[in-house]
């Protein structure tokens, strides 16, 4: 098996994506490696030596995607047995050339809290646990996005993953079994009705993912999950409120839509 | 100010890491337009009718950032009146000549749910979320790490980001001060010592931190901030727990490093 190193003086994280983005697109297997961190010469010698006894026990380059700014890390590593790919360095100079102005020679830290963003982040992260499965209702006046939708529908994660990933403030809602007879929206999703955003999903999906939750209930079963499905697919129709079906997206996928499909203001990029 | 697109067939993840890392780099601001899910080629010409108008409008080439795979929508975008900068496409030739097989021709799909490992993500984000704060002590034999500190010390997003991000079930336990007479580690933390990674932060931020939750309380004060990182950083070192000080680290930063020094197995690469 061919081994991939991701290797940087940061988190290495964009270097995954990089390395993890192309090696998908290849039917083999690899062995993933991340080394991140290494913000000296004598690291970097220790990270070439581990590339080099890889390359002496497998009798095959190891491919290395690396996202170093500093030339003479770089340079150590690119002087290893191995196929080395660096796209930062690939396309800085055609950028470059394109605006006109030299780029900042400081290490690159794309991943670090010197974001300016980073504090947005971190308080929409706080604001989603407080307001996640309808708790404290009063302070959806503060939320960016409110996600409904029957329990299991996929909310949470999806909440979490907006205000990590975007700083977005993402409170969320969950339509209830007690809420089903007369459904409608109480006065705190009414006053913020704009924000709403409804999730679904399918009643077969729903019913696995409930029973492992709970068993043989009748809070698992195919028929609870088709009538509160029915109820509220009703309600968000009724209601004008904007929804997707989440069974076969990732948490990713979902937030990505809502993203385009709402406009939302994102507090990273 | 100059226009960067970035744009997929996906979710335009990986295009805006791409683009991000790169145009970080340059002193100079950038209006971000991300559209994700150009799935077709009607949409496609829609986009590139959108990347003309910006061009005309501002008199300067947009920079875009495009992560197709497939190759008429790509042949689409590349035809506007911007500068495409595409690193799959440069890229996936190279490794091609060095696995000797042809990548897959089938569309992109980095941050979809068919990644086999995407079920325990949501399994370690539900994980989490139910044994964070140190709820359910007794769910700590299953977890990967538990992540310990003061209240504030930057745990609860930090185990969440491990969760999203790399699948790792993190549980996190928070020493409080009622615990700080004679600090010791209670028996499910005991058992499963080898679990636990410390966090410590400075006095002066976490004094700050607190300051927002509870202004002008003890709990935020230096001096009780103080006395609890005293306590805590002694533990840690009469039981030889692993720890580090979060204080200028973002969430990406410490998930990394507890990685890294721990060797903790990640479900996502």
């Amino acid at each position: 098996m061919r081994t991939a190193f991701y290797i940087s003086d940061g988190t290495a994280i964009t270097a995954e994506v990089f390395g993890h983005a192309l090696l998908t697109m290849f039917p083999a297997q690899f062995e993933h490696i991340t080394i991140p961190f290494v913000e000296s010469c004598d690291m970097a010698e220790q990270v070439k030596q581990r590339i080099n006894d890889r390359y002496k026990t497998t009798g095959q380059r190891p491919l290395v995607f690396q996202t170093f700014v500093d030339d003479q890390l770089r340079q150590i590593i690119n002087s290893s047995n191995a196929v080395c790919y660096d796209f930062l360095n690939s396309f800085v100079e055609p950028i470059q050339r394109e605006l006109g102005i030299a780029p900042m020679a400081k290490t690159h830290r794309t991943h670090s809290m010197h974001e300016k963003t980073y504090d947005f982040r971190i308080d929409a992260v706080n604001y989603a646990l407080a307001n996640d499965d309808g708790a404290n209702m009063k302070n959806f006046d503060h939320a960016d996005i409110i996600l409904v939708g029957v329990s299991r529908s996929g909310k949470t994660p999806t909440s979490l993953y907006l205000a990590l990933q975007y700083g977005i403030k993402a409170a969320n809602y969950p339509f209830v079994e007690e809420d089903m007879e007369a459904l409608k929206l109480a006065p705190e999703l009414l006053r913020n009705k704009s924000k709403l955003f409804g999730l679904t999903i399918t009643a077969q999906r729903l019913s696995q993912i409930r029973q492992q939750r709970r068993p043989d209930s009748r809070y698992a079963s195919l028929r609870q999950c088709q009538l509160e499905l029915n109820e509220v697919e009703s309600l968000y129709r009724r209601e004008q409120i904007p929804f997707l079906n989440s069974t076969a997206l990732s948490i990713e996928e979902i937030s990505a839509k809502i993203i385009a499909s709402t406009g939302l203001k994102r507090h990273k990029y």
